[in-house]
């Protein structure tokens, strides 16, 4: 099947909101083997969203709108496509009851505002999607020749509640018989460029075995996606294992996980295999990496925290660094960094402390230290009191990790670099803890990468 | 001007990336006057990129598309585009003797790889957009009828660099004697529901003296934007300040700044005022309240650092937090709220100290303290050394404010939350320290909020 998405908003179309419904749409209806072919984004005039509305019902006679559902009145998607299938808008009393009783519930002042009885006025003949997660309700609409029009609200939580609880039980009763599927496979790297990726991948870049390849950039790194089409789903499943086993052949271990994981999650799960425990001192990352480990759920029993040390002051009286350290070589250093690192893991009393130190601009850069210049070290425990290994491993040998490295991009893109870099590196630390070192553990390793 | 935007990408359409060069042209694009029409997103085959760009060239004439530059092989755009144009691709050495020397420069490893080879190849008679921020060069293909398209990078910092360095200066030039402009201004507020604001605004919640209105919800609250098309520009400013200043008159002190200036800043701002200095202690948000705060460039002569107290053990070691309490109360309580906030202030000598502590979710919820039960103080110096004001302005008599609140949303939207409610509380407190309390200084204040 496929359909189109229609979202709606003037705040869209003058970039003051990011449209991550779409996303939310696409991702959801991928896994029902249901293809969106196109997206249109367009102002709240009541015109525009009829004739975007029905220029996608002339292509695909299926349509999911996001949008103009709420209380305030600039939004009118409703009556504009009810018009579009010549229904009128009434009231209905069960929905304004609803309304009412939950603004009570929610101990807000007074009576039902005026301005909230609109969201009770539905097409006739309509559908109610009933909304779980906020006050409007959302809306299907038919026409005799089964050509439907989903109406959902604009409000993200909003919308994915409604999705989940409504939409997606009609959607998947209406492709329940349907023998194919879109199904794809997405592998996740870090630190390789795109077109490094793609030699090294030669052939296999433009697809193969029926396989459909994509390489898609992101502050992340680059993710390669493989897409199956119209196969049957245990087959799709069956070719998309295999190729992506052959794409991670060639890959290397630029590759840290599949689909949505985030690094930060991989590397917390390898922290929980062998029982180890991070702890971070930040300084021109302000908490972004506390932040990003963090938002993994269950994090807790690995991340015991850590230190935003962002004046100079915080890093010497609490994680030890020195004075004469930071005056020879600067805040932004290979000796400052490692001192952070050590300082927090010993503070804490982690086995794994991991520091960034660098210069995010747009002001602070330097001909010697321009702008993007970041030192990260990684120190892993002194073993006293040793790492408390899993049964029938070595105990670790302490080493220390550091390196430097030239970001490339703005403030915020430098900063998510930063704290990519940081977790690629933990991750390859704790990759190291179980070979052998190359005689130089104990001491500082060090490397120089443009990312 | 009206211009329409396509984003081309299967990634797009799968939602496997969001589209923020959209938002970003939307923004721009508008401070010249031009009006995003409508906005498509199609795939990457090339029938579906010549259907969307024909489209919208039919109803504008005028088309700027993003994606499909990229050197792999999924990347089709610059083909199916000429086509539409009746052009071919040639080979233009200069640009591919460039990429050449892009490759050496940067250290990468070999010769260019053949898969860059088909970014110098440009459609015949076609203008070249200079990428500095990347290797493919963008371009604009205009017809004898004065209709155009150009075509922009699909990723983000290159997209910006090669519309700052190439486009406007190109549009600047086309529209420089359009008389008229859309201009917008928004205020932003927070901690309101969008209803209860319609209801606090009435009629001018409609639009009124000719601008119109749009409620915004986001993460970070409401925003309401003001827009005014078709008026000269000073005439536009005018009307805007003056609408402005109607609206903060009805919305109060849940208006905290104006546009895309985020709380942050704006708490930035207000401590730089008054010679004060901040210092975090976060326990659920795990370094996003000092991430979020120094985001903001130039935040480090306010912003001295914190903790990130993700583990009890670093509450009481570092922050003092008194085991009896965490015993008796739990770490999401008040007095451990409390005592954080007044623990990282004193470690690290600043005049402000601010906790959060509380339920992130999606586990770790009890009946008595469901997943959304956030604490947060804030402690302001108590003034042994007394706080150094500006002159003339009495000393500081200290104070501390403590809240709960009861959030929504998954993991992500309450953290993001709670960040938005403490950075709110930051700003609240300042305003009362040179405001003569109501007796309740130096004992918690507190409060129960929704939200």
């Amino acid at each position: 099947m496929n359909v189109e998405v229609v979202t709606i908003g003037d705040e869209l179309l003058l970039g003051f909101t990011i449209d991550t419904n779409a996303v939310y749409l696409a991702r959801e209806l991928a896994l029902l083997g249901i293809s969106i072919a196109r997206r249109t984004t367009c102002g709240d005039a009541p015109e525009d969203i009829a004739d975007a509305v029905s220029a996608a019902l002339g292509r695909t006679g299926a349509v999911i709108t996001t949008g103009g559902l709420g209380p305030t009145a600039d939004d009118r998607s409703k009556a504009s496509i009810a018009a579009l299938f010549g229904r009128e808008l009434v009231l209905d009393q069960a929905i304004l009851d609803r309304l009412r009783r939950l603004w009570r519930e929610r101990g807000r002042p007074g009576e039902l505002p005026v301005s909230n009885h609109s969201q009770a006025m539905i097409p006739r003949g309509a559908r109610i999607l009933d909304n779980h997660h906020g006050s409007a309700p959302g809306i299907w609409l038919e026409d005799e020749q089964g050509r439907w029009v989903a109406l959902l609200p604009g409000v993200p939580r909003e919308m994915r509640g409604m999705y989940q609880d409504t939409l997606h039980p009609i959607l998947t009763e209406r492709v329940g018989v349907h023998p194919s599927v879109v199904r794809s496979r997405t592998i996740r790297t870090t630190g390789v460029a795109e077109s490094v990726l793609a030699d090294r991948l030669g052939e296999l870049g433009s697809g193969f075995d029926g396989l459909q390849m994509a390489f898609l950039p992101n502050p992340d790194g680059v993710d390669l996606r493989l897409t199956s089409r119209g196969l049957p789903a245990d087959e799709a499943d069956r070719v998309l294992r295999t190729g992506a086993d052959r794409l991670l052949a060639k890959i290397g271990e630029a590759a840290y996980g599949e689909d949505t994981i985030s690094l930060a999650a991989v590397v917390l799960e390898l922290c929980r295999a062998e029982q180890l425990r991070i702890a971070v001192a930040e300084s021109c990352t302000g908490g972004l990496l506390g932040a990003r480990i963090s938002d993994v759920p269950g994090a807790s029993d690995v991340f015991h925290g850590g230190l935003i040390a962002y004046d100079n002051r915080v890093k010497r009286q609490l994680l030890g660094v020195l004075d004469a350290d930071l005056g020879a070589h600067g805040a932004v250093s290979e000796p400052v960094a490692l001192q952070m690192a050590k300082g927090i893991r010993v503070r804490l009393g982690t086995e794994i402390g991991v520091s960034i130190t660098g210069i995010a601009g747009p002001s602070g850069g330097t001909p010697e230290k321009p702008v993007g210049t970041i030192w990260i070290a990684v120190d892993i425990a002194e073993g006293r009191p040793p790492v408390p290994r899993p049964e029938g491993r070595p105990p670790v040998t302490p080493f220390q990790r550091v390196r430097l490295f030239h970001m490339v991009g703005d403030r915020t893109e430098i900063r998510h670099r930063a704290v990519q870099a940081a977790l690629s590196m933990i991750r390859k630390a704790i990759g190291e803890i179980d070979q052998p070192g190359d005689g130089d553990n104990g001491k500082a390793s060090r490397g120089n990468s443009a990312s």
